[in-house]
C-alpha cells in the first residue's frame, strides 16, 4: 500500500501511551491532550511523570487503562531498542514507534529481540529540539513545520507506517520517509558533526585569556550556541551513531591536516609562499558551496511562518502604529526581526505571520501607506 | 603618559583621509562625515570610490587638500603594511591606523620599513564586520558597542595612541589595548578558527544527498552562517595570522583525534564499550564549559542597549498596544526579541531601549498594568 505523505485526512486515534516524559515525550502529549486524544504518561522518573502531568501532556499510566492503540517511546537513545521491545510485550495490539535521534541501532536490536512483534515497530525522528531538556520546556508546538522521519522497518506492516505518519501530521510535522542507514548518515552530517565542531570551537576557548573573550562577535556566538547542550545526553547519541559520525569527522580532520599544512607553510616561509593560500580558499569555497545548500539559510522559523518586510520610520511611536495596524488587519505576529539600515533614519520590521495571512496583509498596509519591501 | 580608556572628551580633530573605501572604510567615512568632519577618500578603484563618495562617506582625495591628521589604512589585509609605509611618507605630519584584522605582520612590515616615521603609526582592529562585503553594505552604526583593538607599536608616540583611541570613541566603539601578538592570538580562538571549523562543517554538506539537507535545523544553520563569508578575503587574513591559527587548529585536531578513536570503538565494539563514551562527554563538556564564558551570549546588541521585557497576550493587536503605549512613553524600540511559552497564551516580548530609558520605561508600563518581567 503506497502511503500518501500529503494526505490530510489521517489521523491518530485511540489511547496514545508516551513513555519518557522528557523535553520530546512531554510535547507529544501536550500536543495530543490540546486535540483532545487519551494521552498516558509513563517515566522511571516519578517526579518527571508528575511535572509531565502537572502541564497537562495526560494522565499516568495505570494497568486499569484500556490497551494504546499506539506507544511513543521517548527515552534517552541508550535505552530506546529496549524499552520499544518491552512495549511491544506489553501491548500486543499497539503499534509502537521511539523518537531517538539515531535509528539503524535500534532497528537491528529490535529486529533481533522482538520477534515476529518488530512488524507493529516503526522507528521515527521529529527533527525539532531545543537548548534546554525537560519537561519544563516542553511546547505543544515544537514539531510545527519541522521535518519528522518515518523510519519503517523490513517486517513494520503497511498500517503500522499509516499510524506513525499520523501522529507526526497530527503534531504539524512534515513526514519524511528514508532508510535507517540514509537517515543516521544523514544526521550525521547535517546535526552530529555540527554539535562536534562547536563544541570543539567552545573547548578552545576553555583556558583563554579574559581580553580574548572580550573581542567575541556574533560568528563566534552563533558557532557555540549549541555547543551548550548536555553533554551526556550528547555523548549516548554518538555513540549510538559511531560509524557514519567516525566517516565524517575523518572527512573533516582530513581537511585539518590539509589547512594545517598550508598554515605551517605560510609561518614558515610567509604569507605568499606556494601551497599557503591555495587550500585555505579551497576548504572556506567548499563551505560557501555547502551553506548554500542549506534550505531555509536566513534561520528564524523558516517553514512555519511567511514574511511580511516593512520599512518603518526610526521613530518613537512608528513601529507601535505598525503593529497596532496589523493588529486591526486581524493578523497576529508571531516574531520580528529588525534590520537597520546605514542611514539609521528608517528600519526594516520583517513580521512573521502565518502563511495564509502574509500576501492579505502585505496588501493592506500597501493600502495603509506603508513602504512594503518585496524579496 | 598615560591613556585614560574613559576619557570622554578626546575627539579626532582635522581632516581624515580613509585608503581603501570597503565595508569598513565606507563606515567609518559615513560615521565621521556625520559627526561633521572633513573626510576625504582614496582608492585604488575608482567605482569603490564613487560609491563610497555616493553613500556620503566622504570626497575624493586629491593633491590640494589640505594635509590629513589622520591616516585610516583600510584596504585588504594584505596590502595594509605597504599602504601604512606609502602613507606615512606621503603626509609626514600625519597619524597612521590601519584596521586590518591581523596586527603582528602588520606591525613588523612598518617597522622595518618606516624608519623613524613608524612613531606616527598605531595599529587598530575594530571588532566589527558583516557577512556583506564592499561600500554598498557600509552602515555609519557598524562600530557602536563593538571593541576597537588598539595595538601601539613600540615605537608609537602617545600622541599618536590618543588621536586613534579618539578615532574609535568617536565612532562609538570600546577602545582596548592589546600587544600584536596578544590581539592575533585572540582573534585566532574568538574569529579564525570558528570561521575555519563554520567552513569544514559546511564543505561536508557539498556532496551530500538533497534528504540529508532536507533534515537542516537551526543549529546547523548557526554554526554554518559564517560559512558564507568571502574566500579570498578570509585565506588573506589566515595566511597573514599564520601561526596562532595553526597553532589553535593542532589544539583542535588533537581533540578531532580522541573523538574519531573513540568513535572507532564504539563502531568496533558496540557504544558501552570501554574509552567510547567518555573522551566524547569530555570534548562536549570542555565545549559546556568554554562556551560559558563567551559574554553577551544570547547574541543581539549585547552592550549598547538596556532590555526590559514583558509578558504579551498572544493575540492580534496585544504587540501593537504594547508598542503603541511605548511609544507614546516616548521610547524607541531598538530591537525586540519574542519568545512563546509551551502554554502558548502567553509570548514575553524583550524590547531593546537606549540604557536609561529602560528603568523608566518598566516604570511606566507597571503603572499601564503590563506584566514586566525583571530579570
Amino acid at each position: 500500500m503506497p502511503v500518501n505523505p500529503t494526505a490530510a485526512t489521517v489521523s491518530t486515534t485511540g489511547p496514545v501511551k508516551i513513555v519518557g516524559t522528557g523535553l520530546l515525550g512531554a510535547s507529544i502529549g501536550l500536543a495530543l491532550t490540546s486535540v483532545g486524544l487519551d494521552v498516558h504518561l509513563s517515566d522511571l522518573s516519578p517526579t518527571a511523570q508528575a511535572l509531565a502531568r502537572d502541564l497537562g501532556a495526560g494522565r499516568p499510566f495505570t494497568a486499569d487503562e484500556p490497551e494504546p492503540a499506539l506507544v511513543v517511546v521517548a527515552t534517552p537513545p541508550d535505552v530506546t531498542a529496549a524499552a520499544v521491545v518491552a512495549q511491544l510485550r506489553q501491548h500486543p495490539g499497539a503499534v509502537v514507534t521511539d523518537v531517538a535521534s539515531v535509528k539503524a541501532l535500534v532497528a537491528a536490536q529490535v529486529q533481533a529481540e522482538a520477534g515476529g512483534d518488530a512488524k507493529r515497530y516503526v522507528g521515527s525522528h521529529p527533527m525539532a529540539g531545543r537548548e534546554r531538556s525537560g519537561a519544563a520546556a516542553a511546547d505543544a508546538d515544537l514539531f510545527a513545520g519541522r521535518p519528522w522521519v518515518i523510519v519503517p522497518g523490513e517486517e513494520s506492516t503497511p498500517e503500522a507506517v499509516r499510524v506513525v505518519r499520523a501522529l507526526a501530521v497530527d503534531l504539524g510535522a512534515a513526514p519524511v520517509t528514508l532508510g535507517a542507514q540514509e537517515h543516521d548518515d544523514a544526521v550525521a552530517l547535517v546535526s552530529h558533526v555540527p554539535q562536534l565542531a562547536s563544541s570543539l570551537v567552545a573547548a578552545r576557548l576553555h583556558g583563554a585569556p579574559e581580553s580574548a573573550l572580550g573581542l567575541s562577535g556574533q560568528g563566534l556566538r552563533d558557532v557555540t550556541r549549541i555547543a551548550a547542550s548536555d553533554a551526556q545526553l550528547w555523548s549516548t547519541i554518538l555513540v549510538g551513531n559511531a560509524g557514519p559520525v567516525g566517516r565524517a569527522l575523518r572527512a573533516l580532520r582530513s581537511d585539518v591536516d590539509d589547512l594545517i599544512s598550508a598554515l605551517d607553510r605560510a609561518a614558515t616561509h610567509g604569507p605568499l609562499t606556494e601551497g599557503a593560500v591555495g587550500p585555505l580558499a579551497r576548504v572556506i569555497a567548499a563551505g560557501n558551496a555547502g551553506a548554500a545548500r542549506i534550505p531555509g539559510k536566513h534561520g528564524g522559523a523558516p517553514n512555519r511562518y511567511g514574511e511580511v518586510a516593512v520599512l518603518v520610520p526610526d521613530a518613537p511611536g512608528e513601529l507601535g502604529r505598525l503593529f497596532s495596524e496589523v493588529g486591526e488587519a486581524g493578523v497576529n505576529i508571531e516574531d520580528l526581526q529588525l534590520e537597520h539600515s546605514a542611514g539609521q533614519s528608517v528600519g526594516l520590521a520583517v513580521l512573521s505571520v502565518v502563511p495564509a495571512a502574509a500576501e492579505p496583509l502585505e496588501a493592506e498596509l500597501d493600502r495603509r501607506g506603508w513602504r512594503v519591501v518585496r524579496r
